[in-house]
């Protein structure tokens, strides 16, 4: 027996433009055990890592700006940027950008940090 | 020891016009086992699984039909599509579409089809 293969594409920024909250991170898609999540962000998120994934952010309107201790990296529309495990980031925006995110199911969106803006996890959209 | 973090974004689609020839997807990064591909494409491609693996494709640029025994799916620029392990498919393009797969490492791209079409894996562009 082998699964149903969906109908219909995921619009991304039809997805993300449904969701009501900034931070939220809303997952689309699964991939084996990875999870395709969009969210709509604006400000800074709070400094963190995740010590067991990479994990990958495309951008789909706005502009990313992932502070690295080395310096921020600017990731625009079209252009897709993988933060390696274990390395300290933080996700910031000026203005409201629109992402797509790929990670492992279960990875909380502040690591390890915990505190109020760790989002509600594995919630679709 | 964390690994250094790259300084820069990747811009698929100038990453797809840099491939010569269609059909032969090209690596631009890699999460945990899994890499991110790129490939451009035109024609059909021909029917084939994967056992052991979901596949997605985002589409950068023109429309990836994607052929499946229940009938057609369309994929338009922004969109998204998993294709469940198991299930037969062929991809197709009427004009050049340039789009970005996501595998684990490994996978060829005929899935166990092998064969004439089946290109060189691993690849970097």
């Amino acid at each position: 027996m082998h699964p149903t293969p969906p109908r219909h594409a995921i619009n991304l920024l039809d997805k993300s433009a449904l969701i009501e909250q900034q931070w939220s991170p809303r997952v689309v898609a699964e991939m084996n055990d990875y999870q395709f999540k969009v969210v709509r962000i604006a400000g800074e998120f709070i400094w963190h890592a995740h010590p067991e994934t990479d994990e990958a952010f495309l951008v789909l309107a706005g502009t990313l700006r992932i502070d690295l201790r080395e310096g921020p990296v600017f990731v625009q529309p079209g252009e897709l940027y993988v933060v390696p495990r274990g390395v300290e980031h933080r996700t910031a925006a000026e203005g409201e950008a629109h992402l797509m995110m790929i990670e492992p199911r279960g990875i909380l969106n502040t690591g390890h940090e915990g505190g109020e803006r760790t989002a509600t996890n594995d919630v679709w959209v």
